[in-house]
């Protein structure tokens, strides 16, 4: 199994790295692990690297959705990072606008907004 | 074809003018470049110029839609610059309401807005 999503501490995100080949079953468990480890770590936010994402579908573009919406209930921003021009194009033909989520160009700059806010 | 759409750089921002006979497959090219342009060129913003439109019908009012939602993945924010005050009517009527996009008189007052962000 390459494709396992990894979550890290990030000052005072967590980031949160989707591969391109993850199941359904993995994303059940992302959503269990996340959950638990934004209440019991008290972070400000959640960072979705999507880089590695070259294509998207619905399920991505829902799992994200979904991801933004469980962090957003528990009180931490979401910014999406990473994200391929082509990949953008693509969910907005798809009508996903995630309006849960803040994007970022860069980790850097999602960084950056954290610590402001 | 007269109705080219033109992609500049102006301080921070891409300035796109959106021509009044503009097809669906110059919008398609017209996402692809934009996108791929905000992410390259690390923009803050997007300005659309819409004052060559006199009319508007639902498909241009979902290429401005689409077009602002794509620089919102990407992390710019969208300005629709231009807009008659017949456009902003059928807009409404249409029940368009552009929620992603910022407005602005002129390129003007687009511009100093960006340039606070």
């Amino acid at each position: 199994m390459s494709g396992v999503t990894s979550i890290n501490l990030v000052e005072n995100a967590l980031l949160v790295s989707i591969q391109d080949d993850v199941t359904d079953t993995e994303i059940v468990e992302l959503q269990d692990t996340l959950s638990n480890r934004i209440a019991k770590e008290n972070v400000k936010g959640v960072i979705l690297d999507i880089s590695s994402l070259e294509i998207v579908d619905t399920f991505v573009g829902r799992v994200i959705a979904q991801l933004a919406g469980i962090s957003k209930l528990l009180a931490a921003e979401t910014y999406v990072v990473g994200m391929r021009p082509a990949v953008a194009v693509t969910l907005v033909e798809l009508g996903m606008y995630l309006p849960e989520t803040r994007t970022a160009l860069s980790l850097t700059h999602a960084l950056t907004q954290l610590r402001r806010a």
